[in-house]
């Protein structure tokens, strides 16, 4: 794995993009985030709603699930709006399963008491990494929204028992590369979005290879680069929430 | 007509709230305009598509239409994702449709050439006004589309026939106020949304009675507010131009 | 404006189709009215239901609402079925909404009672002015459905606070004109539906411009020509009940 | 079999209820007929269309197909609208799908040429029968539309090789009976559609035992009553239609 | 009728083809057939379910009610998936509809109690035939689940008041035929499909001219063949229960 | 990681249940396979289509795609049939995007030419693992049909550049275990999907945490027991073929 691949701004292989959260980025949200990977710029919103999905009614327990959009010139080339096609792509469904699952892994339901907290992730225009900033931005609106909730006395301990980021990684002309930016993902052999917590467990894993098949060795240097990024990026979540 | 409804932040009857016109929002598109009405912000970009819908193929002429939606939490409360709902609202629809039709009133679609300019307008807060925010916005950011068409040698002369804005009016407590915000909307008797080009001329105008039937002089009182806002609208989207 | 465009069948600018309406066209609904404008026919069903939307529901309030529907071949060209198609068009929940917030405006909903009046429009043939032969027929079958609820005793005193009529105006080769037929429809430059109540308030006011925009004495005049022609309406209908 | 149902307005078990058959119903279309089996209504037009589906493309022959709906306030209570749903039901498809065969049977598809007749069957009053008026009264339409193409040069001799009509029969508290009306067919043990040629073939025969199964005796006797009406109504339709 | 089309496997006119019924053919299902009419295929489960559809709440009374559908290469050409294309089409629907009333026709729905049975024939394979072997098949997938229920004693009698077993029967160049296989059914004059119960009465009987009308001559001849072939396939689902 | 979760009929943590591969389970499909792992049964086909979706049009490149659906009562209790409720789950359209993804890693899109094969897995009977067992399947089905073309001398080489095939693993109660069955997979921690090629390279990976985060070296060990256990499907999958 000598190939030296040249990232855009003399971006080093294993650099993050420059990082950007802003909370209250709207006014009517218990949390609202604007998170920023590079030109990836993703709204993350909190929504408290104070009932629960039919499978949890009489539970005692809460819930929290994502929804996932994109503006249809968020792109270089615009897209369908998919609320006028009339139904989400597999690839959105995906995508808002896979946030809703991440922040469910570092919540304590019972704690939070028979209610809902939506999350909304709105791609406001996307250079790559959507997904990994969306949950990465949506544990900072839910976290806000558990505040919220606290001064509101609505419940009198935080549900959320540890933090929760996500990073991409790949290979790119054979070169592990962290944080792809969408040319890099376009021309990448190998994909892999990487979810963990503060406590350094994995919550999701999805490796994918484009084209050839990739090895186990690969496999593990690019845990190492994503392990790296997503230390800076939990950081950064701190940082944003005041907690340092 | 003596009321005298009390207006937040001692804003007078007759006056616009602050109006901001952030070219450039995002990158990708060849318009892109964050248009803010007070606390109501919509994004409007612009995108060129080099083909037309099936009813004006082979016609010469281009087509020029609208899209409209609103992030779900842009609101006090949270709504229904009309993507996850299968389907757009009746409400998105009529708006969508007055944005597109206030729009090809001031294109010369001959001019244009066989090529669409989609105009996305998403509501990233809502706080009354979106519909005329939207269309004021979209007429900047078609502007810097057909800015992008000129400089690419795509067309050779602007099809912009005229300027167009938009604002509403309408009766709280007996008091005609202009450019209302959602908590008077919300309140009002009346509500008409009034869409004007640069030369003084009427392109839409709807007016609705939410409570009591409303009179001919009313109407006119109605007509001479929105007058004056939408004149100042135009002078905001030249300056935003750099028309001046 | 002194250019004179050539009606069909040498009607005045100023005069209405000839206006017929049917009580009891068919035999199930509450009230069922065909309206006739020239050859526009409208089939208005109102039927009452003993239950309200949810968001009536426990409020002590009834409901008055609309659906507006086109037979496929009530016009020149057979047009698709929206039932076939699986949604209705934009156009169609246009006007039914401006049909429902009509007849609103004239009821008082606390005095119907926890129930619901369904308006339902059919277009049978339609030669221009559907929408406002809609509401005129619809306040009749919605009197009819009213003096049913009196006579089952189902309530003391009529809901109804006043009567409704609407009516199209347009600028067509730069003569104002009332009540346009399709051909007219189709070659305006201003098109205006207007919704009065008895009373002489508007309830309803959409003006759009169809090629140039225009001016407020174009508007002035149309709604002159408005004006003259509800007033007839409200006389028709008032005769077709009985009420003279 | 010696029961004997009392049927409303002393009709006898072997009769029909009043046919009318209006042609010229509407005036665009180029066949349109109101036809009437009592209280039943149905409004049925023929428009041609110069082109043909995809399966019939390049074949040189025609096509004939039909849809049926049904008013929301057609029936005694008022039924949900189907274009408001998103979806036409079951029994909608059936009946539709059933009209199309019925009269696709009698067209030579290769005589009619590249171009569809589309037969719109809509119910404007239903009191039972409203699949079989729609056959007899969509033939109707249905000759209209050819003569209208023959007049117009665009096809030099009639598709039509037969006639076609439809009538129901049934048992009611053991009686058969033909032409059954609304409370009759609620109350039937067994219910049978019949659509015979003017030559006295069978075209479509749908039995259903709503309550015990039937015999072979049973559906004899009502072969017999299906016979005698559809020769009824096989006369009907040549006087409506001047060929007597 | 003296004509004699050649079948294929030297099959005579009157013969079924070979019937194989096995259940228990999935582990989960309260009743699970496997049905084959040589080589057509249709897997039937019958499915118990604790509550009933609205319109039979408390009623006391139970529901029997059937979907259908085809596995996308169960035929010679692929078809699409009804799930993905996002609607069952009218054929589908037509035949779940016939399924149900064919087997609730036998079912005593007091003696079920407020409980539904789901009956869900899912084809295979496909070679003409599927709802008639889907009938047959799925009378003994609901014998089983009725064994069940039995057994579970929440029900104490059966609510199984007679057998059903449905078969096709056609025209095919002038030969009539028993149970015709797929190139038969595409090449047939008529069509028909006869549903029996044990005691020789007709549940539902629908005849199809595809191509010139049948004369009631033809049909008894069909029905005879019918009635032939029910009797044997009444014989096999006996046996396959060991009610022998 | 001593704990020693004890799993059904004495299976080793790192045994596969019982592999079954039967081909040719239909008769029509280019390729049709019935996978059994344990009482998972999941049927395969593989259809051959001279066309190709739109974005491939006139690239010279053929197209692999799969669709994946599971019988009402594949499962312990009835499921909504997706055809009927009108759209695909989320989880549907992920698995069939993932199984597609898998099935193109392994084939040169070029050698194939302008066709799609199109893989349709739909679950029979569902004990956990349904879609590694659908993955496993259609690539023996997918072989059939590569077959199939090369005796129709429709292609001269075979595009199928290596084998693949898919496991799950997961970790129950502290126990790293191979080829979750339901009850396993309930009750997991952590649960992953491997997909590998013959060569032994990695195409997919997805790996979710339930309950608590897991480790790297939590992962490492079902990435050995995930190795060892597609080691054996693909020489169950060569034995099928007929390749040893």
């Amino acid at each position: 794995m000598t190939a030296t691949f040249r990232r855009a701004d003399e971006r080093a292989a294993d650099a993050l993009r420059p990082v950007r959260i802003t909370r209250q980025y709207t006014r009517y949200a218990e949390g609202s985030v604007l998170i920023e990977f590079g030109n990836t710029k993703v709204l993350c919103t909190a929504s408290v709603e104070e009932r629960v999905p039919p499978h949890k009614k009489g539970s005692g327990e809460g819930w929290v699930t994502a929804e996932y959009g994109m503006l249809p010139r968020a792109t270089h080339t615009r897209g369908d709006r998919e609320a006028a096609r009339g139904k989400q792509s597999g690839r959105t469904q995906e995508i808002q399963r896979l946030i809703g699952r991440s922040l469910r892994c570092v919540f304590d339901l019972a704690a939070l008491g028979e209610r809902t907290i939506h999350l909304d992730c709105d791609v406001i225009q996307a250079d790559g990494g959507t997904r990994t900033a969306a949950i990465t931005g949506a544990y900072v609106a839910a976290h806000d929204a558990v505040s919220w909730l606290l001064a509101q006395s609505k419940i009198s301990r935080s549900p959320i028992k540890d933090a929760v980021a996500a990073i991409s990684v790949g290979i790119v002309e054979g070169t592990p590369l962290l944080d792809l930016e969408y040319t890099e993902d376009s021309a990448c052999d190998t994909d892999m979005n990487v979810v963990m917590t503060g406590g350094g467990g994995f919550v999701e894993l999805q490796g994918t290879a484009e084209g050839a098949a990739f090895s186990r060795a690969e496999m593990n240097a690019l845990m190492d680069l994503a392990d790296k990024g997503i230390g800076e990026l939990l950081a950064a979540q701190r940082q944003a929430l005041g907690l340092v």
